[in-house]
């Protein structure tokens, strides 16, 4: 499939031009980040498990009813999306009390929250993402009410299909970080899931070892990122169990694979 | 009035167990801190001012039907209250962009806000009091849905209130901090407004000069702290106008009162 011209380039994926008008490709690099871009590593094979993982999870998104922008996979590191007007949100959902609530709120790490928590956080680098409430959003017109309802509803089921999806395998959904956008559709907007899923944006603990199998450990510099990641598509069966001991040979092997 | 026990010192008041049951003495200090108490200072007169300034706006905010927790004063520094069991959030109600939002939200400092906007803060020092939505509220019970209705709309009422009495002074109303707080009546829970309101606790500017008439001018070091807050009470009427000119001879002369 002919990708167009490249539209942004993000920290962990490229936007180019789709083959129709109102697609977009979307490519994910082996770019890691934390702690708002201060640190930074390439981790080679990550890009290939993001996408085959967030591929994965859309799709049995999709199957519940719920509106994304994926429509399907073109390769190890593309996958082919429908364009949308990104909210400038990061809409956080969290579980168990981890990173920065467990900080900001006083709360020890690993704590179950009373109820599952909806958080906002407006989507800009130069700020480091600050924290938001629904009057900020509203006032300064992030999203209307409409879409603020959405992506609350949106957000609360797509945590409970995840825990339950992730529970099947032995994994703890701790929170999940998604973006939603306005697709355009007859005319008018409807608010659908963007971006992506994967251990990049969930924290994912072992319910047996506590172990982590995601993001953290990239930012917490605890090794073995890139192996977390695919025992994650592995349990997912995204990664074949025999290609299990080779100490990531599996992704090396996917990883050339453009 | 015999004032009771000391039940609690805080950063800038006192407060004893007052004359009735369900009633308290809240004492104002002259006491200043800042930076979630790095910075300390006494300020000769303040608490005098402050107990002035919090009678004259409570008293007001009664009077068009804000239930408010203020009694009577005492004396130059006391004033009785009715007790409540304090909600634990810093409500803040902004009309222009000033301190922590301009920084968080990246705007310049004077802007004024699309709308006014009511934020709550969760009141703990050793957090830093930090900010927090309506979901963290209700999941962690620091106040109910019904409470949180009701916190809105009376800090905007106050908004209003104070807006209008402080531009007829020549004083913009850039923001304001207040407290609410439990108080039983009959046999039920009714939400009133408590703890004080005074240069302290808003961000006052002259409308012609843009002067801070507030606590900005302690926090920043600009100096004449107390002299900004007397000319508050004096724009107020509580200070009479004749005893102006003296660089704060009014100020020392109550200061010694009690
Ligand atoms: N369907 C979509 N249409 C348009 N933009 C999208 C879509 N899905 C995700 N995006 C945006 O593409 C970018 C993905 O690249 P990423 O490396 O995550 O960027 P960033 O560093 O901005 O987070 C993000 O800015 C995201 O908001
Ligand atoms: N009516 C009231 N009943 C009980 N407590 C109150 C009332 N009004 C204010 N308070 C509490 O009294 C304290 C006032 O003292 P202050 O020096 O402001 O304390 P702090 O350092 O905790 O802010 C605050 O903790 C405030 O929440
Ligand atoms: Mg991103
Ligand atoms: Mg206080």
């Amino acid at each position: 499939m002919a990708r167009g011209r490249k539209i942004y380039e993000g920290k962990a994926k490229i936007l180019y031009e789709g083959p129709e008008p109102g697609t977009l490709i979307q490519y994910f690099k082996d770019d890691a980040t934390a702690n708002n871009a201060e640190k930074r590593a390439v981790l080679d094979g990550k890009g290939v498990l993001n996408n085959r993982i967030s591929e994965l999870v859309f799709t049995r998104l999709g199957g519940i009813g719920i509106p994304t922008h994926f429509i399907k996979r073109i390769n190890m590191r593309e996958q082919l999306i429908k364009q949308v007007e990104v909210i400038p949100l990061e809409v956080v959902c969290r579980n168990v009390a981890a990173g920065s609530i467990a900080k900001r709120l006083g709360l020890e790490e690993g704590t179950q929250l009373p109820r599952s928590l909806v958080e906002f956080y407006y989507k800009k680098d130069e700020l480091g993402d600050p924290l938001v409430s629904e009057e900020h959003i509203g006032a300064f017109g992030w999203a209307t009410a409409q879409e603020i309802d959405d992506m609350v509803s949106l957000a609360l089921r797509v945590n409970d299909f995840m825990a339950g999806m992730f529970a099947a395998i032995g994994i703890r959904l701790v929170d999940f970080k998604v973006e939603f956008g306005r697709h355009y559709e007859g005319d008018s907007f409807r608010t659908i899931l963007a971006d992506e899923i994967s251990p990049d944006s969930c924290r994912l603990w072992d319910m047996e070892t506590n172990e982590k199998l995601d993001k953290d450990r990239f930012r917490r510099d605890m090794g073995g990122v890139t192996e977390a990641y695919a025992e994650v598509a592995r349990r997912l069966g995204i990664i074949k169990e025999n290609e299990n001991g080779s100490g990531g040979a599996e992704i090396v092997s996917i990883k050339g694979d453009k």
